[in-house]
């Protein structure tokens, strides 16, 4: 690591802080998970292991956060580099970036869990050489992140995909869904919450022959299509425990080339539907390179990047 | 006009070719519409006009095209410039940009109706100021252009919006949709040919205060806010001749409103969504605003802007 920048990435989850130090995921020092305990005692533990990582590697230049959310994007904001709205009412309004900025004085990237992977899997993942990148996770919620032209989507707040309205026929799947806000949404009805609610099975307990995969694959298919069509994505990367059941994400390929019926003109959507709805070529580590990502970026931008 | 460059304006729609010169939208010293008949003939007029502006006002610096679609916009792509599959036969592969560039040498600036309505609307209109911005047109079919980080959606293709997936009650709505490929999406359930097949009224013919329009302001709420999930715009634009039906936007905000429940925590969806989801500033003047944009941004780049 001799002469190379040391950048500390961050992959804050509801359940687990995924914490590394090092060039990139390839090229790591240190790495440690802490469960996700209150804000104060998790994000000591992991200003502590990075004052552990400088003590024994050196001066960390710039961190890169990935955090579940929803966050506050917006440069500028009070609330910037905060979770918000959170169900996990002790994170509402906890300042990670800021407590990090505090303590250790050097520009800090910060972004969606999922806006995150899709930068990690576009520096060294599935996204390789792409500009606009669709990631979408599938287990105990639905997130989707995304890079249009090379740069992660904010706007107004930042992408929800989980919750798009898809059709559902509940003559043939009676479950209402499983979203506190809205119902019967993607997440509603697609979710590993969901499943597990349905069909009073994990996802990793059902059967993959079970017909909730079909029922699943139909939901799924419905969501990326709509996103297809709004993003044009070059490539769909469909992450997240839920999809790693054996063949469902066949099934969705499949769905999804029936739904769009030829409309959108090209041949990866045509011919080549295995190399354009993929899973994430960096597995579960795309959140953990995407804060490296973060980190790089904010880096190569100075320090004003995020304000 | 002594002194400030000399734009090409073009809207090249379906039913008419729109042609403007001048430096902006307002300030225009020629403009003139033909309609589409064939694309030679179209095209002759289209350059003639082009080449009598000179003749009057100097050398034109470059040409900014908003097209319907759907359009090849992959620089590099044999068929660069061209409209690809369109149902209007004559017009399949016709390369717009070549003859136009092969006419006048300078750079041409390309992109869909939609999204150059967007960038109209963000220079002078109802997006300025703004980064990540939605434009919908519902007319005769529904198109959605967005720019996101100030520049127009490639990516695989182009976003076409208008064939969402949404939910459709067909106990309440028997009509099984108008759209050739997708029968009951957003574009089959909610453009004017869909209300027109439905209704057997243009909507126009409509009398305001028929059901209708609840059930269309329904399916546009639906379309909206999924792509507000998926996009996270800091505007909505909506334009196009059925939006001009009285009261018509006021239902599609309460509907996005409702149906979003909070979820987009931001005080612009929240309380002051008559700000969120507004007409075209420039009315039926954005697309040929666009075009100007569009000419613009491809001289400030240089000629190899497109290529």
């Amino acid at each position: 690591m001799k002469g190379n920048k040391l950048f500390g990435s961050i992959e804050a989850g509801g359940t687990k802080f995924n914490c590394a130090a090092g060039l990139d995921p390839f090229n790591m020092v240190a790495q440690k998970t802490f469960p996700t305990t209150t804000p104060a005692q998790t994000l000591d533990r992991v200003i502590e292991f990075f004052h552990s990582v400088e003590r024994e590697y050196g001066k960390i230049e710039a961190f890169g956060i990935c955090s579940f959310g929803p966050v506050d994007l917006r440069i500028g904001s009070p609330t910037y580099g905060c979770i918000t709205s959170t169900p996990k009412e002790a994170w509402q309004r906890t300042p990670i970036v800021q407590n990090l900025e505090a303590e250790f004085r050097v520009p800090i990237g910060f972004d969606t869990d999922v806006n995150g992977a899709a930068l990690g899997e576009q520096r060294w993942g599935a996204g390789q050489g792409k500009d606009t990148i669709l990631y979408i996770t599938v287990g105990t919620g639905i997130g989707g992140g995304a890079l249009v032209n090379g740069q992660p989507i904010h706007g107004l707040i930042h992408p929800e995909m989980g919750h798009l309205r898809i059709p559902c026929d509940h003559t043939r799947d009676p479950f209402p869904g499983s979203c506190p806000f809205h119902g019967d949404c993607l997440e509603g009805l697609a979710s590993g919450t969901a499943l597990k609610a349905r069909w009073g099975k994990s996802a990793q307990e059902l059967d993959p022959k079970h017909p909730a995969w079909d029922l699943e694959a139909d939901y799924l298919g419905l969501g990326v299509v709509n996103i297809i069509l709004t993003l044009s994505p070059e490539v769909v990367i469909l992450g997240g425990g839920v999809m790693k059941v054996p063949t469902l994400i066949e099934k969705v390929r499949e769905r999804v080339r029936s739904l769009l019926n030829d409309y959108v003109d090209s041949p990866l959507v045509k011919d080549r539907i295995e190399s354009y709805i993929v899973f994430p070529a960096l597995g579960d580590l795309a959140g953990i390179a995407g804060g490296f990502e973060l980190a790089r970026r904010v880096c190569a931008e100075g320090s004003d990047f995020h304000r």
